[in-house]
């Protein structure tokens, strides 16, 4: 039996949990409370991969009174020795009763595990306290973790009339300050910003989250590196000035035939990660695509592209969350559209749900998931 | 001096008023509190041309409580004896000692008389409480007494990729039934509904407000007519089948040279009005044909047309309030434009402020003004 109390403890570990948002990859967002009753004993939230998890944490700070206590963990405690001791055995030692634990581990080869240890122990352990805010932390490393893919964000801006450049390819700015500075929120829970060369040699962006453009952060634990810059590029045509380059932490995907021209091989020399993958009639194979990131670590993927690429992800049905930024402006009907997506009739309509839909400055947001 | 007292007395003849929004035109909407204090001893609205006035429905129901009473009126009371008596005469002859006039009659020949009337058998007379609101009751009416053109809402029903339909022109259904049903109650404040011959000849409708689909209608007068049906037609090209014409109530407006042609003789035959107005090069001279509709006691025009007639008023900034009405579908990067609108810089671009914004079923009606 859970009550209200229960709740509103998982409550405040969810959102200790989300401090972590811009600073926790390749690991999840997990955030755990101590509490004996309506005392909280302590707090805990993980910050960085190789730094203390949130249980750790939370029992220092409770100390020797986390005896007989209750621990409200967003995750699973993990079971096995990494980079720190099993969070599950730590528990156990401290001597708490009962752990209510959100979310089971996604993770195949080891889920469950550490619930088993805990039991074991004699803790008693209750699984599933307000679960779906739990999973809602961590999209891509779950998604990852039992689809070996990241969880796909692509993100648009565009006209009310569906026009994300003038024919020329002018586009800045379509939308207002207020909605750029929610884009580099954005960037920065992601891990990965994908985009193609075709965006490059057009706009040459740095597609960085630029730390004083993202604005106060709150009680959130501070960005601790740039999301890696992904681009597809099938001749390895990206100029080796291209301002993406800068700084590193780039990884281009090619056509596997042209890592070995000069092009690919001079990108190489200036350091830059160089793979290749299946190309097909209408562009980068992007489930392949996906793949790749997912071996790479990528949890969560931004999609930041032109309207092929972007045409792309949406006619294969990859994208798991469409956010439009949308101007109250018209562009015209000689503009570019937001996806190339030649459709035929009506009943091949791309259907979406709406998740969210706020004003942001004078522009809308919308947050829609593929019906 | 006006208090609080006062502005939800006026509030209340706003509200009053609004009850004629489908039947008084080509009348204003107008509403009418009588009150001692705080106790209401009157009320009265305007419901259909012909009928009495809303002074006159509020001083009937008052009776002789009225001597010494305050009037509450959203439009200045009128002074002319027409189908009605003056309603200023009424006031006084009931012995009202103060009259509250949110707004002057806009028609410049009149604008002011009945004010004085009051002043001049010694009513106090206030102007100007809550104007905005009453101005908001009849933006056709008082644009058309000031400009002598209807106010123009342009109605667009588009996918959020900014479609209006396939390229084959298939279209039927983008948007749900509550934000149809809500478009039905946009035709039914109008006093008339403008599209183009291509419309017609493509889908061949009807345009006229379905009582059915009208729904629950609440304490508002039950509609009096249909609103005039008009088609820009330059070469007279409406089939005499047309479902359109059914019931007749429609004006065609033709290039001058077509009205001496069979095809609008076929037309004039079947008892429909045919007008001539000058063609541009990218078609009807819109500014000629709002003064025609304006002449023809048009206050507010609803634009229900194809993207070649929809660009003309946004391209010509003739359109007073977009109502967009946004599917969450994509219907691809091959459908039809939500308007005609050749662009070529961003400097071109049409911006938009936002009114209201609003979730109607799975779709989202905006509603824009231009900047």
């Amino acid at each position: 039996m859970t009550d209200s109390l229960d709740r509103a403890m998982m409550a405040r570990a969810v959102q200790l949990a989300w401090r972590g948002r811009y600073s926790t990859h390749p690991n999840p967002r997990v955030g755990c409370v101590i509490a004996r009753g309506d005392r909280i004993l302590g707090e805990g939230w993980h910050e960085r991969a190789g730094e203390a998890h949130a249980e750790i944490r939370a029992l220092s700070q409770a100390g020797p009174d986390a005896r007989g206590a209750t621990a409200y963990v967003t995750l699973e405690p993990c079971s096995h020795f990494g980079r720190t001791p099993p969070c599950a055995k730590a528990l156990v030692e401290a001597g708490v009763a009962h752990v209510h634990a959100a979310t089971e581990d996604p993770n195949p080869s080891v889920s469950g595990r550490g619930l088993a240890m805990l039991r074991d122990a004699g803790v008693k352990v209750t699984l599933g306290l307000l679960a779906d805010e739990a999973m809602r932390l961590n999209p891509g490393f779950m998604k990852r973790m039992n689809t070996g893919r990241p969880f796909v964000r692509l993100k648009m801006a565009a006209s009310i009339d569906g026009r994300t450049a003038m024919a020329s390819g002018e586009s800045q700015w379509i939308t207002g300050p207020q909605a750029r500075q929610d884009v580099q929120r954005l960037r920065a829970i992601s891990d990965a910003i994908l985009t193609g060369v075709g965006t490059v040699l057009a706009d040459d962006p740095s597609l960085t989250v630029r730390r004083e453009e993202l604005g106060e952060i709150g009680d959130a634990t501070e960005p601790s590196r740039q999301p890696l810059r992904v681009i597809a590029d099938r001749d390895a045509r990206t100029p080796a000035d291209a301002t993406i380059l800068r700084g590193g932490n780039v990884q281009v995907f090619c056509a596997s035939p042209a890592l070995d021209t000069a092009p690919a091989q001079d990108l190489a020399a200036l350091g830059i990660s160089l793979s290749g993958v299946a190309w097909k009639d209408n562009g980068i194979d992007v489930g392949e695509l996906l793949d790749s990131l997912g071996e790479l670590g990528i949890n969560e993927l931004l999609v930041e592209a032109g309207p092929t690429l972007a045409g792309t992800f949406i006619n294969e049905r990859l994208v798991d969350e469409l956010w439009l930024y949308q101007a109250p402006v018209f562009l015209g009907s000689t503009g570019r559209p937001t996806a190339h997506l030649p459709l035929e009739s009506m009943a091949d309509k791309v259907q979406w749900k709406v998740l969210d839909r706020r004003q942001i400055g004078e522009d809308q947001r919308l947050i829609l998931a593929p019906v």
